[in-house]
């Protein structure tokens, strides 16, 4: 077996019962690993109507086929799960050196079943593995936890764990791995924190094999030349991390601030900048495991707030910064630090302060609940530790915004899209990235096809923000090829500097599999269709895939894209007709069978 | 250059300059490395009659020839510095994976000379090497300063720093390096304190050549071989680690009690016991860079003292327990984590409080000073965290127990050689250890010539632990190969599995140095009168080269050493004649031609 281990661990939290089996040969070249793997799996084993938080769902960790490779940014992997914040098939993504160390201890995945009648964490040691009481784990952060289990386990262990929000069954809790990556989004950590899984340590010292090893080689150095070579992935990423988008979008007009509500253009977004960043509290840069890019930051504080940590990344410095007015850039880091440390998304919960803080301004919600006002950032970085332990009104916003706005009979503050939180991109900006999000399979999210690249950035090609035509087409492709970056374990970010045909050499050297360059796109539309038959089950229908109604009735109020609304009316069919889907989104029965899942 | 690097760092902390120098061959050769070679360039550099204590004392970071090598437990390095505790020469020899990454990045050693004006920590980055301020790490303990270096720096770096103890001048503040590995003793982490300098982080990803790649591989094979077949290297020390010793010494009858006070046989010996604490408190074992051994414990109170630490080792667990009386293993745990945490040597320090102990005790110290009583576990635990600090009766205790005792008149209460204390073996119960505390150039101390080995454990053979005669003939040898294992860059430990000829291969094999085993143990010689030579300039003489009254003259009170004191003049004459000194101790010029050092 080459690239994949082959091999998957199940673990019955329930009965304590540990197996081991192997993947089906189908499924890995169908679904290729990761994402679109754990989809398959999960898909076939878990009634899409479960509750996300009982003992039937499950919670799958798994690679993919070029992690732990030398593959540039190869060290990704993925949890998949029923989403506890929205109830869609969640595939939370991840970097870092957990994924590649589970590969080195001999397996692909790990699924978690049924639920634990007390705290336990799963000890992974190559051929070894056992699950052990985590009681004294239990309350304890993420590095206070990390920091234990490699003492008690080994020094080399790489550990992923829930924070105390996890353990809250906070809605958008993650799972944290190398103490500051996260499998973000969708609240994978209330999984786990339900089931009673603290954490999960491994230590690997075994190798992955590639099948054509000179074929590899040239593959991987070919793809690291054009990274090295290519302005973002060369040079950008590294000097200001994703913040370097800050400025960036400030100037296209599409940054939101204060919940969306005013136009996207955030007059002291200098202070919250990846250059202010990088002049003021940048420590240095840092890589995940094998990444030739080297976004992540190292930060410090200097003033009140003083800490060291890690982040923020662009999406975190705008929910924590301009989405609530806020532009004090060490309380952006204290409260990203504070996400990291008790676990929470950092997406999620500052757009669900941003929704509370229009709902206190405009009255709704009741004064004695918070006195939270644009701009306040003290107050921001109490709420934020105070939802992580559901403390107060930490206790609403723990719920997520739509959950909390609803509530009070608003939901139309709530800026989601299928109850996720929306992240850093004013769609009425960017009529591709509207479409993206009210389309992703699971949620409001920028990451299932980052319209933003070809949008404002120009990459692969420069496409005019405020058209609609040939966006559903561009985003099938970013949409399918993205999913296959996701599943192969490699890092989104790679595709700002190669495309399809470096990634598809990379893992035909690497797996053995001959096939080409299409067809392996076309496992990204596969993942994708299987992702939305998943949805289509679990009850999601036409009418949620849609943004807020602010985001499709309120013009834009100023900067570049005054006047403009999202107008997805002119998108949503097209797309689906693209994708092969019927007047509803239902994929037709041609499109199955085309794809091997009818 | 082979083995060697051949290469070190000098730091002149008071301007800030930092070079690059070449080693001297003939030095390399002729003392090998770390403590040897690092005491030949601190004997060349600095006078002897220096203050510890100021700028004109140098500190010298340095690593042997199979440091980072692939022989077994081939991860030390020594400091080497004029002691602060007594004045000697010091070189305190430490393990952990810190010594390797300095050879990695492409240094041998470093030598620090001067003082900084304000906190600072030295930061090498393979070729980049910079003085970085430690303005915000000053008051840090040794794991939080360790954390942030390690952010700051790379995740990967190697941080060998002092904790608040250093800080304070604690005179017998230690060095530590990964967290939990110490140089522990003669006080060098007070030099560091006084130089401002807080930290060294490392990080280095070159390698280390050796000359003979297929005859090293033999050797260390060989080695490794050996020491897997022997059972106290290949079983005992990783089953028990060094709390083996517990049981063993207590029923040799030479555990000291009671600052040494009562017959060498506590009662409660196995509730302090390595058998004890393997089933109670015992997480894992744990190796050093390169360790087949594995001696180190990962050890977890359960109770009120709740924590997750490294050790107790053998020393620390008599200090903190029969020398005070205590009893309860989970209280020494604790102590024994704070001196880890704070930096402070956990053999002088219990025995510091030992002796205030008795004086307390006996009313010499008033009773308003401290509570403290024998068997007092808390205020115990309270002392040493008091001590780091210099806080109230932990200002005293911070100056060594022998400017204790003298300070309320009674030195003699003072259990220590050369103003150092003791460590854990009655030499009552056993003459040669009683020559060794008396003879070693550092003061007491039990790894300059481990006669427990022959007169205890029967390693290499037995000897009669009562007889004086053939002890300093043993003790000569033991002392030499010491010097050349300590030297070389290896852990004193392997010596119970292999001997000379298996390290001399290894050295050669690595070095490409044609040099007999009987050259080789010279080399051990010569940097054991070297160091003989600085204290005298020091101003040592042969009146220094005693034991405490108690031990010269109160006759053991029970066990089967009952009666006994140490007969040191039926060996110190012998001793100094055999090493080719004259009866002053002082060394021939006869000796001193024959080992190159006139």
């Amino acid at each position: 077996m080459y690239g994949w281990i082959g091999k998957i661990l199940r673990v019955n939290l329930s009965d304590g019962t540990i197996g081991k089996e192997a993947l089906k040969i189908d499924d890995m070249h169908n679904f290729i690993g990761a994402r679109g793997l754990g989809t398959k799996i999960f898909y076939d084993e878990v009634d899409p109507q479960v509750d996300p938080l009982s003992p039937e769902n499950k919670i799958i960790f798994m690679t993919g086929p070029l992690t732990g490779t030398l593959a540039s940014s190869g060290g990704r992997y993925n949890v998949v799960t029923k989403g506890v914040l929205n109830g869609t098939i969640a595939a939370s993504n991840s970097g870092g050196a957990f994924g590649p160390e589970l590969k080195y201890a001999g397996y692909d995945g790990i699924i978690f079943e049924g639920k634990a009648n007390k705290p336990v964490y799963l000890w992974i040691n190559n051929d070894t593995v056992e699950l052990r009481s985590a009681e004294d784990l239990w309350g304890k952060t993420v590095p206070e936890t990390t920091d234990i289990l490699k003492e008690t386990t080994n020094d080399e262990a790489k550990v992923a764990c829930i924070g105390p929000a996890g353990e809250k069954l906070v809605k958008f809790a993650c799972i944290m791995n190398d103490y500051n990556r996260a499998a973000g989004r969708s609240g994978v950590g209330a999984v786990m924190g339900f089931k009673n899984l603290k954490a999960v340590a491994v230590r690997g010292t075994q190798g992955v094999k590639v099948a054509d090893v000179s074929g590899f080689m040239n593959a991987i150095n070919d793809a690291r030349s054009k990274l090295k070579a290519h302005p973002v992935t060369g040079a950008g990423l590294a000097a200001y991390g994703t913040n370097v988008l800050v400025n960036i979008l400030n100037v296209h007009g599409g940054l939101p601030v204060n919940n969306f509500s005013e136009a996207a253009v955030f007059p002291q977004a200098e202070k919250i900048s990846g250059e202010f960043q990088a002049e003021n509290n940048l420590v240095r840069n840092k890589g995940c495991f094998g990444c030739s890019i080297g976004c992540g930051r190292v930060s410090k504080n200097k003033g009140k707030y003083k800490a060291i940590g890690e982040g923020p990344e662009y999406e975190a410095t705008w929910g924590f910064g301009s989405d609530i007015g806020v532009d004090d850039f060490e309380a952006i880091c204290k409260a990203n630090f504070l996400c990291n440390e008790l676990g929470m998304d950092a997406i999620s919960l500052p757009t669900t302060i941003a929704c509370a803080t229009e709902m206190l301004e405009k009255g709704i919600i009741p004064r004695d609940r918070s006195e939270m006002t644009w701009g306040d950032a003290d107050t921001m970085v109490e709420l934020t530790r105070m939802t992580a332990y559901r403390e107060g009104f930490g206790d609403e916003l723990a719920e997520g915004s739509y959950r909390l706005a609803e509530s009070y009979g608003h939901p139309e503050f709530s800026m989601t899209a299928k109850k996720q939180e929306l992240p850093a991109y004013d769609p009425r900006g960017q009529q591709g990235i509207g479409l993206n999000y009210a389309t992703s399979n699971r949620g409001g999210c920028h990451v299932r096809g980052y319209m933003t690249a070809p949008e404002v950035l120009g990459i692969p090609i420069k496409a005019d923000p405020d058209a609609t035509e040939g966006k559903p087409e561009l985003l099938k492709i970013f949409q399918d090829l993205t999913a296959v970056v996701d599943s192969a374990g490699l890092c989104l970010f790679i595709t700002f500097g190669i495309g399809l045909p470096e990634i598809a050499e990379q893992y035909r050297t690497a797996t053995g599999v001959d096939i080409s360059d299409e067809d392996l796109l076309k496992a990204g539309d596969r993942i994708w269709t299987l992702e939305k038959l998943f949805n289509l089950k679990a009850g999601f229908t036409k009418a949620d895939d849609t943004l807020p109604t602010r985001l499709l009735t309120e013009p834009m109020k100023g900067g570049p894209h005054q006047g403009m609304v999202v107008n997805l009316d002119a998108m949503v069919p097209v797309y689906y007709n693209i994708r092969g889907w019927d007047e509803d989104g239902v994929p037709t029965e041609d499109k199955l069978a085309e794809l091997g899942l009818s």
